[in-house]
C-alpha cells in the first residue's frame, strides 16, 4: 500500500473514524485503525465493536488530493498515528507499507516507522442484509438525539435504559427515553416511510457519537435496520451501532394526560435560574430545589435550604399561571438538562399534585415534544 | 458590612485572589475567602499559608461602582462564593453580612444567603520589616520567572530544588533553578540596587501563581524581603510567598566554560523536530531521543527508536555547525521545556562530550540567559 493526501483533509476524517476507536477496548486489534487502499479511494475504519465507523475518501474529491500508488491495507496503532500525522512538517504526507507490515510515513524531511498489524486479522464490519432504507433530514435527527439520549440511564444495571427507543410507524418517529425518574419523548414524520415498521432500542453512547458527527452535516441520513444492527449512512461516513436486545418497557401510560397547574415561562431564563438554585442544592446535602407557585398571587418562586451552607430564594418571571396552588421539589439536574433540550423556546409547565411527576413542553407544537420529571418526596 | 459593587470588576480581582486559594488545605478557615470593607476600600484575602494574595478595590476607582454603606469583615466559602458571583442575574450585586455572621447577596430577584465566619479567626498575614525596596518591570519579571522554573524540580525529597535561587548582587539579579538533570540560569541588571545584597530561595509554585498573575501587568514589581518571606506589590496586589530554608548548592561551577561542538539553530524549528520525536520515545521504554551531528558532511540528525513500536529519523535545518562530531542522547522534555523558553530565537548548542551536559543560549546577549541539560546514557 502507497499513497499521498493532504494532511489537513485527513486529519478531519481520521478524528471521526477515532470516536470509535477506545484505547480501553480488550480486543487489542480495536485500539488500531484500519487503512484501506484500492485503485480509486482509500478507506478508514474504526470500531469498539459496539459502534463501528467507516469513511472513503475518493481520488475524485480534489479536498484530498490524494493520489495512489499501490492498493493495499494495515492497521495501525490509531492514537499514536493520529499524532503523529498531527505534528508533521510539510501539508502532505505519504504513507508506504512494506511486506513486514511497516508503515513509513514521510513528510518534509521527517520519517516515521511505525510498527503495523496484517489488516486480514481485523474483523469484519457487521452485515445488514436489508434493503429497505429510511431517510431523515441530519440536523433533524440531531435534534431528535439531543432531545432524547439526556434522559438515557446511565446505570447498567437496567441496560435497556441505557438506550433510545425507537419505534416507526404509519411514517412517524417516536424516540422515548427513561431512567425511571425522568422521562423525553421526540415525534418526528418520516416522509416515503409509510409502509416501514420497526421497534428497536439504541444504545444511548452511540447516538451520541452520531449526534456530534452530523454536527455540520446539512444532508439526508440514510438508516438501514437489521437484526441486531442500524447503520447511518451520510456524506462519506458509514456508521453502526449494535442495538439493545429486549422489550423496552411500556412508556405511553406514564405520560399525564390532565393537570391542575400550569405555568407558562422562557426556558432560557427558568434555566438560569435552575443553575443559580443548584448552586446551593449541590452544597447540601440532597439535592434539591423546591417550586411554590401560587395562582391568586400569581407569585413563582424558585429556592433551596441545605442549612449547613446556606440558602436561597428567587422569584420567576414568568408569561402565564393557572390552576391550583402547588409546591413541587425536584432533581434540579434533571430539570436543567431538561430546559437546555428546549433551547430558546417558551416552555409550559403542567403538575398535578406535589408528588405525581410533571410535564415540560414548548408552548408551540406541543404534541411533538414533552419531558417528564418525577418529583422528590422531602419530608 | 454592607457594599455594592459591580459584578465582572469584581470577579477579575476574585479570581486573582482565589489564586492563592486551595480546596485541599488542612485549615479549615483558609478554603474561604475574607472580605474586608473600610470607608474607603474593600480588601479581598486568600492563602494557603505558602501563599496569600491581597487584592484592594477602592471607591475612587470607577471601573467597580463601589459604594459602601457599613464597613466590617466575613470569611465566606471561597468556591461557593465565586460560582454564585459568576451566575447572578444583574450588573451588580450586594453583600450584607448580620451580626449572626451570615451574608445575604442580592442581585435582582435573586437573593443567596451564605452561612460565613468571623474574619478575626483569620490569620494574620505576614509581617514584612523592612523598609528597602527593589524595583523591577513586572514583564522582566515574568520572563525571568519563565526562563527559570521549568527546572525546578517537583520532587519534594530534596525541598530546595523545588525553588529557584534568586541572589541579587552588585546591582544584578541572578536566577538559577536546577533538579539535577538541567539547570536554567537568567542574569539581570537591577536600577537603584546597587547596594542591596540577598540570597534567598523562593518555591517554584510560588513563582508561577506570581507569573500568572502579572500576565499583563506594565507597571513594576515592588518586591520587599524579610527572613522568611517575600512580598510583590504591584497594581492594587500584594503578593507574600514564603522562602525555603537552606543553602542551594552552588551552580557556578557546574556551567562548562568551553565546548567541543557547536550547532545554531532556530528554537522553534528545532522544537518542532523535538515534539515528533518525543512522540515516539513516549511510547517506547526509555523516553530518549539521539542527535547526531556531523561537520564534516554538514548534517544534524534527531532520530528515536523504540523497537516495538517504531522509529523516527529527521534531518534538521540549521544555521552553522563547527567542531567535532558528536552523537548525544537526552530527554527530549527537558529539551522540549528548554526551547520553549527561547521563544523564536535562534539558539546555540554547545557540546563537549556523549555523557557531559550540554548547553543552550540564545545566539544574542548570550551572557544573560543558560540552559545546560545533562545526556543519557544509552549503553
Amino acid at each position: 500500500m502507497k499513497f499521498t493526501i493532504k494532511r489537513n483533509a485527513f486529519i478531519k476524517k481520521l478524528t471521526d473514524v477515532q470516536r470509535a476507536i477506545s484505547s480501553k477496548t480488550a480486543i487489542e486489534i480495536l485500539t488500531g485503525l484500519k487503512i484501506t487502499a484500492t485503485e480509486n479511494s482509500i478507506t478508514l475504519t474504526g470500531s469498539d465493536s459496539d459502534i463501528s465507523i467507516e469513511n472513503e475518501i475518493s481520488i475524485d474529491d480534489s479536498n484530498y488530493e490524494l493520489l495512489i500508488d499501490e492498493p493495499g491495507s494495515i492497521v495501525l496503532p490509531a492514537r499514536f498515528f493520529s499524532e503523529i500525522i498531527k505534528r508533521l512538517p510539510e501539508n502532505t504526507f505519504t504513507i508506504e507499507v512494506n511486506d513486514h507490515f511497516q508503515a513509513t510515513i514521510t513528510s518534509g524531511q521527517t520519517e516515521y516507522q511505525v510498527n503495523g498489524v496484517d489488516a486480514d486479522n481485523y474483523p469484519h464490519l457487521p452485515e445488514i442484509d436489508t434493503n429497505e432504507q429510511l431517510s431523515i433530514p441530519a440536523d433533524i435527527m440531531k435534534q431528535v438525539i439531543n432531545q432524547t439520549v439526556i434522559a438515557v440511564s446511565t446505570q447498567e444495571s437496567r441496560p435497556l435504559l441505557t438506550g433510545v427507543h425507537l419505534t416507526i410507524k404509519d411514517g412517524e418517529l417516536h424516540a422515548v427515553a427513561t431512567d425511571s425518574h425522568r422521562l423525553s419523548q421526540r415525534k418526528v414524520k418520516l416522509s416515503g416511510a409509510e409502509n416501514i415498521d420497526y421497534d428497536i432500542i439504541v444504545p444511548g453512547r452511540s447516538l451520541i457519537e452520531l449526534s456530534r458527527m452530523i454536527a455540520d452535516s446539512t444532508g439526508n441520513l440514510e438508516i438501514q435496520i437489521a437484526e441486531n444492527q442500524i447503520l447511518f449512512n451520510f456524506d462519506t461516513t458509514a456508521f453502526y451501532s449494535r442495538l439493545l436486545e429486549g422489550m423496552y418497557p411500556d412508556t405511553d401510560r406514564l405520560i399525564p394526560q390532565s393537570s391542575e397547574t400550569e405555568i407558562e415561562l422562557n426556558a432560557v431564563n427558568l434555566l438560569h435560574a435552575i443553575e443559580r438554585a443548584s448552586l446551593l442544592s449541590h452544597e447540601g446535602r440532597n439535592n434539591v430545589v423546591k417550586l411554590s407557585l401560587n395562582s391568586e398571587s400569581q407569585t413563582a418562586v424558585l429556592s433551596s435550604n441545605s442549612p449547613e451552607v446556606g440558602n436561597i430564594e428567587e422569584e420567576l418571571q414568568f408569561d402565564k399561571m393557572t390552576g391550583n396552588d402547588i409546591e413541587i421539589s425536584f432533581n434540579p439536574d434533571y430539570m436543567r438538562a431538561a430546559l437546555q433540550a428546549f433551547g430558546q423556546a417558551e416552555v409550559k409547565l403542567s403538575l398535578t399534585l406535589p408528588l405525581r411527576p410533571f410535564t415540560l413542553m414548548p408552548t408551540e407544537d406541543s404534541e411533538d415534544f414533552v419531558q417528564l420529571i418525577t418529583p422528590v418526596r422531602t419530608y
